[in-house]
Parts: structure tokens; C-alpha cells; sequence
């Protein structure tokens, strides 16, 4: 959804009036489009100028710079700038030198900018054309094929050569077999949406992705059932090995774009995948680019340009530039030294110590109880994000689920006769670790406390040494989230529990019984924070919309009470003690 | 939409792989998180070490290199790390001369990160804790407020002053100031969503905006009206301009920061209004960001962050720096030579030639025939735009209306003296030039054309000159656009249109009447496209998609020539000549 904007007639004027009054430092309007300042000193070059619909940023005004393009016609969104446009910018970006046009294969953009170049000759400003045909999805023969991403590795060559000073024919010659050795492929996994606009220009079938992605809003060219990433990326390099031009080279400068929506740490997460395939079939990756480059508004999607590099690409891809959007020097990397190995250590794992009878029976359940937790927290993970969602960041259920994992993972490598103090204490220290969080390190530091109490060394575990334990517990939260019942957090269900727990087993209810009836009044005091403001932590900014709501630690904690009651209820077969705790 | 992961619980840990897999030669994993590496012969400096969840890039991980952070703390989605995480990145990043951690205010952070910073101060290693805390939304009280965008303002101040060699307390010191001096505003548009959930974490209502956003997926403070990008540049910045700190500080340092799915052009566009507003209150800009420093994945929303600057923190806002997502490098910048002046100029207005009473009564209908295009195409913008969406771009209606709203603003600046023909070729160069794309460069040279055909010297304009003006017209578009009838363009419905104009007017019929007949024909033809395949421009490769649905140029040609035909129907009030042409 495109949000900001005054009138969205104007919108493209609108937003080049802002990124020059932004750039003005470095590029300057002119009637078309914008032109890079020229550097103090340096020697006239050939003007490559570049352009076409805005809403692409960075491409193409972004890209405008040393290294880079000299100017940049900007249309309105989607739209191939008008030949008058296109003339005014090379007029002057000119540097005396000649000027390449280069843009996206698109009828309109090779219309006018082929009238602008016959009338800058008729000028006696000698004016290049090199069309960018990089999508190998939208045809078989080449030279029908349309420009998306390949637009930046196109320019960039010939900005690079442009800035070395060569001469027209050679900037143009880098052109053409730049672009011959530029492929790409991109697939949609949603439609933008235009400035005034309420509905996106096309849409994906529900668990599908368009193969084949244009930028200006059309749709992919056929919808395939949407994949993993793993399985994506194998889509991006298979085809893309089968389109390898003809040559020796086994270098590629890779981009991987980024279409507008589809964020970074996706793109990285893809990039992994990506970069294995290729080393795997032995290509060498020469400094990919990963992020956005050539966008569409607000589009969902992703392509994967390789461009087959020789010695000459290869010095033009690596050469500096420094533009508004891409700035690459080569200095500081290379000032960089590499470390020799891991400085750290990943922390060994400690046998654990000797333990007794009545503490691996323990284990035995602590186990077990981890096991139902891990249940409950995959099954209601969503619910809980839900809640949490409301007055906070939605995180909760998938904290939560992270921080059982890890206990469980924890103590599924530990022999079964570690006692079940030390068990507690280690999961718990794997819950904070890998958890994170408030919750993560409340949960993971309230284990270890619960295993201190408990200790590994006992004849048998009472009820009270359990009531004990899990005040530990909750004195440990207590001290270290620095809230207190009522604030809205988890201990507006613990703090009830624990006290009803210790009366009814000081009563001489049995401890599977008093916790039963203790985590009843948990729950009921969970849903009971609906009333409640938060006066802690992130909600309490959003104190007003959480009033309706339950606190998702508080709900949380009234559920794991309770399977955690089931677990003590049931007997364990497996139990060589009889009762266990 | 996050689309892109294999498994949604390890999706932190995937991204922050391929992360590492990208950066390699200027980063490296440790358990934890990222540290940067050294740089050859540098000294031995302060280690700032940022960090919090991920989901933010370029916050955290993307900001570590020479002149930033020296390392980042990587917890999950929206999570803070585990205090082990910062401890092991602190334990790695540490150069001897002490550690800073700096983070967003949260409840989670706060407490893993004062856990680690205690257990390093117990082996010896100095720890401080900055806490940013920007937000002017999220608190009255400025120790209570959550940190935002302005996590960056306040890492780069550290980051400059450490790579300067300033010592730890001093490095602190500008921390705590750095943050003193930072305020941030920020509004939600539309919430996001989750690896692997199905919606979205939270919505804004339709027609609205969330005030005082945060960056975890929590809603914002509060939802208002969604406003034009004017107001809403004056809503940042009134309300920071009272969250003013105390100080003499007429410098800023402002960050435009989009969280995800709000895009560039979107922000230039705000930066335009917020720019100028803060130019009126007589405050100077320094070095201004707009872009994606801060996110949230794919939400979307917008904040203003202004770091009020003294001599000090302006050095450090200045200052170079080179990170995997933000590269600052003043070099490039301060060669340049800002131009003398505009070198080119605005192409002055040529006075109308004389014309005969007969070409300036056909003026008068091009005009009326101009404005009620200007209406029909108003009118039908957006469905003629829905059309082209189904194997184009969508732009068809937007290029249209742009070309129409030229060519009525070229002719209402011209004396009502003007001919016709004249009128017909400055509203074609209007068009072109201002419309782009390829039917603004077809439609504005056909209307040049006809103009041509036409001439102002004629003592009258029979039927005959009219259907040859006509043919003129078409053959421009034929000429121009290298299409032949069947090819799915505008030709479909104009070359059938001109054949049955010529005949009907050869046959003696009126002008107004075979016109009439002839538009309906176009109609039909334009309606009759939605069996064919396009042949050629953009939507070829969409060919298959394309069947079923008509042109989009032959069905605005189709209406166009109705409502003009409507205007030869009807006697014009205003004529001194009678019957017009």
C-alpha cells in the first residue's frame, strides 16, 4: 500500500522534489530528471544516463554518481519518461563526450528515448543506445526479453568504464556485453499497490508465487505453488545455469533484489541457500549484492541476477562509486584483517554429577513434565502471539516455544541418571540462552532457582520440599523482573498459585491434588488481568488497548501450571519409586 | 507478508547465516551475534556493542564496521538476546579498552544485557550500559520511553567517538548525551507479519494511522486519521518541536526512517514538507537519512527522529563510516563542484501564429473536444487502469490522464486567438512530454500529426479534411509504433474507426453523424481485442494472461472517440461560425 503522498497525479514530481532538496549535495534536478555534480579535477567523461518509470528507487535516480550514471530520466510511475525528458537530461549530463542511453527493454522507453538520441545527433552529440534484456522468463529469444534487475549490473558497468575514461564505442561495447552476460530471474509474491489506489494492481493466489515477476505491476507470467526457501533457491539457480551464456567463465557478480516487501533478513535467510548452490557446482561469487536495487512500490518479490564475469566485468563490478543509494569503496574492506579462528569457544558440556535414587525419579518427571509443556507451547504458540499481539509485539507464544525447545533439547543429551535439580538448572540456563527475552530469561532464571532448592542429593522429595522449590521460583521472577502482583505480568498468575499451593499441602492435601486446585485459581486469575493496566515492560505504553485482554504471560503460566498438574497426577509407569516427588 | 524462510522457529538463525555468508570479508559470526574486524594498524578502541531481536535491519547487525559498532548482539524476531548472547559478542568485541552496550529501552534488554554486563565486569572487563530511550510517544517521563529510530543516532555518536580513540567514560558520556539530544515520532500504517504466521501481528483500521508506533509489531499509541503527507509532516514535526530538549541547538541531524513497507519515494515526498517546515522555524539540517535504518520487516509506517546537535555530536553525526548497510564516506561528496546555475533552459512560449476565423472556431472545438476527454478520462482512470493490470502494468489510465491534463494545460495558456491545428501540435508536444510512456509518445505525435494535416489557413474545415486529418493521425501511431491491426494495441479500434469514417463521409453522410457511426464501430473493436494475443510491447510476455480481457489503449481509444464525437453532435454555443467544422 503506497500511504504517503498529497495528490497522487503528482506523486512523482512530488517524491523527486524531496530526494533533490535531499541530494542536493551531490546531483541536481534538471527539467527530466537529475544529473550528477561533476567531481573537482576530474577529467570529462562519457555520460551514461540511464532511466525510466519511477518507482524503482533506487533504480535509477539513486544510482546517479562517480562510478555510476551521470543522469537519470525519471518518468511518472511505471512510465517510460517522454522523449523531451530524456533529451533535457543527457543535454546535460553531457560531458562532451557522448552519451549512452540505457534502460529496460520496454516499447515505450525505446521509443522515446530513440527520439531523443536521433535529435541530440542531429545536435552533434553523438548518443548510444544499449537496451537491458536480462528476464530470462519473459521470452526464449533474448533480444525480446525485458530489463529487471540486470538494469544494475548493466549501468554499473558502464558507469564503471565511463569513469576509467574510456571512449564512446568502448562504453558502449562494455554495454552490450554486459548485458549479454547479464540473466535473471524473479518470481512475485504480491501486487503494489499505486499512490490512491485501494487495490494492489494484481494479486497471488493464495499459497502460490507468480514465476517471472515484471516490475511495473504485472503480474508473474505463471503462478506455481509457493516453496521453502531451500527449494526456491534451487528454482533461482537451476534455471538460471541452464540460461548460462556461452563461455569459459565460472565467475559471477550475483544481486539478489529485493522487490519492495519481501525485507532483508528474508533476502539474507535466501542469500544462504543461494550462495551454497553455487558454490557447490564450483562458481565463484564475485561481491554479491543482496538487498534492494531495482524495486516496484510496494511489491512482494524477489530475482536473482548472476552476471558471467570476465578480467574486464570483474574490474568494473569491483570498482568504487557513490551514489545517494549504493556506495562501494574498496578501502576499508580491504583495510580489514581477517582473524585467524574462533576466539570463543562454544561452552563444553559437564557430565552430570552423581545424583540420588529419589533425583532421577525425579528427572524421570521433570522430564516428562518438560515433554507436555513442549505440547502445550507448539499447540497454543499462535494463541498466545495473538494475545500478546494486542498491547505488545506478539512475541510471547514464539518465545515461549523457543525457550521449552531449548530445555528439551537440553536435556534430551543428558544421561538419564542426572538428577532432576541439575536438569532443571541446566534447561534453564538453555531457556534464557536461547530464548531471549523477558520472558526467556524470568523462565530460564526461575528453573535454575527451582533446581537449587530442590538439590540432587535427597533420600525423597516431599510436597513441601516442592512447595519450597517453586516459591524459589517465584522469589527469583519476583527479584528479577522488579514487578509486583497487579502490574500485569506473569506473576498475577504465579503469586496466587504459589500461595495456594503451600496452604492446601500445609492442609495435608496431597501435593497432586493441592496443585491441581492451585493452578484452577492460576487460570482464573490469568483471565482476571483483562482488567488490569500493565505498569511494566513494553505494554505499558499501550496501557489503555491491553485493558480487555489477558496478560500473555500470566495466560501462559495458568497453562503450564496445569499440564505440569496432569504430569503429577499421573503416576509414571516407567518410575522404579513408585510415587514420584 | 514474511514469505521467504524454511523453518519459521529458525528463522533468525537462518538470516543472520546468510548474513554472515555475505559479509564475510568484513564480519564474522561468534555465539551471540556479530563483531566487526579489526582494522589493520588501527589502535586498539572502545567495543560498542548494540543489539536487540531481529526483524529491525539494518538495526543491528547491519551497522557494525569501522566508524559504528564494533559488534551486535543478534537476538530472535522481535526478542531480546539472552544475556550468554551478549556476553559471548561483548567478550569477542572487546579490545582491552572496555565495552558499551547500547539498546532500545525494553524490560528484556535491559535485564540480559545488565546480567552480562555484570559477569564481564567480574572478569575484569569494564561494562556500560547506554539505554536509548527516543520515543516521545511511548512516555511522558524520558527514563521511561522505548527506544526507536533513534537507536541509530545514538549508536553512530558512540561508534564515531570510540573509532576517534575517545576512552570508555568518555564514550559513554557521549552516549548518555547523544541520547539526551534525541527525540523520535513515528506513526503506523498497517502492522506485520511473522515467519510463517498467517496474519498480520496487528491492523490499523481503514482511513486510519497508529500514533506512536513501535518497531516489535505492537500497535500504536493510539489511532488517528490517516492524513495527507503534508499534515502529517506537520504533525512530526509540531510535536517534536515541544519535545524540544532545552539547549541553544539550532542543528539537527534527522532521520526519515521507514520501517519496512513504506518506500523511498514515499519518504522523499514527506522529507520534501518536513525539510521545508523545519527551514521555516530557522533550524538547520545536517546531513539528513531517509531510508530504512530502523525496521520492523514488512511493516508499514514512518518516524521522524531529530538529534539536536552541539559541535561535538555534529563531528560525530559527520563523521565516515562503513558497515554492511549504512556507508558514510565524506570524500566523494566534498569533490564535488556545485553548479554555477541551471544550464538548461525552460523552453520559453512561442505566440500562437495567426489563424483564419475558420481555424480559430476549430479551436474552439479542440478545446471543448480536450475537455471532455479531461472529464471521460478522470472518470475512467482507474478502470482503464484495472484493464491494463491484467497482462501490463497498470499505468494505462495514470498515462492518459497525465497526457490529457498536459495537453488541456498547454491549450488553456494559449489566447482563444489560436487555430485549431496549432492548438492540436502544442497540445501533442504536451502530451508526449509530459505523459511519457508509450502511449503518451503515440497519442502526442498523432495529435501533432493531425494538427499538421490540418492548418490554420483554411477559410473552412470540410468533412473531407477532418476524416484526412484523421488518417494523418493514424498513420503517425502506425508509424511510430510499428504495429499492425490484430497486434492487440489502440490500432484496433482506430484503424477500423478511420476505414468506416472515410466511407460513411465519402458516401455523403455528415460529419457528425458517420463520426458517431464510425465510434461505435471502435467500441466494438476495442471489446473485440479481448480474443486476441498481444503481439508486441510489454505484455507480451503476459500473452496468455492477456486473453479474455480487451486493450487497454483500444478501449480508451474506443471511449475517447465517442465523447469527442458527442462534442461534433452538438452546436457549440459560444461559435460566432455556426455549424463548427
Amino acid at each position: 500500500m503506497t500511504t504517503i503522498f498529497d495528490d497522487p497525479d503528482e506523486f512523482s514530481e512530488d517524491q523527486l522534489s524531496g530526494f533533490l532538496a535531499l541530494y542536493a549535495d551531490r546531483l541536481r534536478g534538471v527539467p527530466g530528471g537529475v544529473v550528477s555534480h561533476r567531481t573537482s579535477g576530474a577529467q570529462p567523461q562519457v555520460a551514461v544516463v540511464i532511466g525510466g518509470g519511477s518507482g524503482h528507487y533506487p533504480a535509477f535516480s539513486g544510482v546517479v554518481g562517480p562510478g555510476f550514471a551521470q543522469g537519470a530520466v525519471v518518468g511518472n510511475i511505471f512510465t517510460s519518461p517522454s522523449a523531451a525528458q530524456a533529451y533535457s537530461v543527457a543535454k546535460a549530463a553531457d560531458q562532451g563526450r557522448g552519451v549512452v542511453f540505457s534502460f529496460g527493454n520496454y516499447a515505450g522507453d525505446t521509443m522515446n528515448f530513440a527520439i531523443a538520441a536521433a535529435r541530440l545527433r542531429k545536435e552533434g552529440i553523438d548518443t548510444r543506445i544499449v537496451l537491458v534484456t536480462d528476464d530470462i522468463a519473459s521470452s526464449d529469444e533474448i533480444t525480446q526479453r525485458r530489463g529487471i534487475a540486470g538494469d544494475f549490473s548493466v549501468f554499473k558497468a558502464m558507469g564503471a568504464a565511463a569513469a576509467e575514461g574510456l571512449a564512446l564505442d568502448e562504453v558502449e561495447r562494455v554495454g552490450i556485453a554486459s548485458n549479454a552476460a547479464t540473466r535473471t530471474l524473479g518470481v512475485a509474491f504480491s501486487g503494489c499497490t499505486m499512490p490512491g489506489a485501494t487495490e494492489p494492481l494484481f494479486s497471488v493466489p493464495d499459497g502460490h508465487l507468480g514465476l517471472g515477476l515484471g516490475i511495473h505491476g504485472e503480474p508473474g507470467i505463471r503462478d506455481i505453488e509457493l516453496m521453502r526457501a531451500a527449494d526456491l533457491a534451487d528454482l533461482f539457480v537451476d534455471r538460471l545455469l541452464v540460461e548460462r551464456p556461452s563461455g569459459e567463465s565460472v565467475r559471477v557478480a550475483p544481486i539478489l533484489n529485493g522487490l519492495g516487501t519481501t525485507k532483508y533478513e528474508e533476502l539474507f535467510l535466501l542469500w544462504r541457500h543461494i550462495s551454497r548452490r553455487l558454490d557447490e557446482v564450483g562458481i565463484e561469487l564475485v561481491e554479491p549484492e543482496v538487498g534492494e536495487l531495482v524495486t516496484s512500490l510496494d511489491m512482494g518479490g524477489v530475482s536473482l541476477t548472476l552476471q558471467w564475469l570476465d578480467d574486464e566485468l570483474e574490474r568494473f563490478w569491483r570498482a568504487d562509486a557513490y551514489t545517494p543509494a549504493y556506495r562501494k569503496v574498496a578501502a576499508p574492506v580491504a583495510a580489514f584483517v581477517l582473524p585467524a579462528g574462533d576466539d570463543i569457544e562454544a561452552s563444553g558440556d559437564v557430565d552430570a554429577p552423581p545424583a540420588s535414587d529419589a533425583a532421577m525419579a525425579l528427572g524421570g518427571t521433570v522430564r516428562e513434565a518438560f515433554g507436555v509443556m513442549h505440547d502445550l507451547l507448539r499447540r497454543e504458540e499462535e494463541a498466545l502471539g495473538r494475545i500478546d499481539a494486542v498491547a505488545g509485539d506478539g512475541d510471547h507464544g514464539r518465545g515461549m516455544l523457543k525457550g521449552i525447545g531449548a530445555a528439551v533439547g537440553r536435556v534430551v543429551r543428558v544421561d538419564e541418571r542426572a538428577g532432576g535439580a541439575w536438569l532443571l538448572s541446566r534447561a534453564g540456563q538453555s531457556w534464557a540462552e536461547q530464548a531471549g527475552g523477558t520472558s526467556g530469561v524470568l523462565w530460564g532464571a526461575a528453573l535454575e532457582a527451582l533446581g537449587t532448592s530442590l538439590t540432587d542429593d535427597r533420600d525423597d522429595y516431599t510436597a513441601l520440599d516442592v512447595v519450597n522449590g517453586v516459591d524459589a521460583f517465584a522469589e527469583s521472577i519476583v527479584d528479577l523482573g522488579r514487578a509486583s502482583e497487579g502490574d500485569k505480568t506473569m506473576l498475577d498468575a504465579l503469586l496466587p498459585f504459589a500461595r495456594a499451593l503451600r496452604e492446601r499441602v500445609e492442609q495435608g492435601v496431597s501435593l497432586a491434588e493441592a496443585w491441581r486446585a492451585a493452578a484452577v485459581l492460576a487460570v482464573a486469575a490469568a483471565a482476571a488481568t483483562a482488567d488490569l493496566r500493565p505498569k511494566v515492560g513494553r505494554a505499558r505504553p499501550l496501557a489503555e488497548k491491553s485493558l480487555g485482554t489477558p496478560d500473555a504471560g500470566a495466560t501462559s503460566m495458568g497453562m503450564i501450571l496445569t499440564v505440569v498438574g496432569d504430569v503429577l497426577s499421573t503416576p509414571r509407569k516407567s518410575s522404579t519409586e513408585g510415587e514420584p516427588v
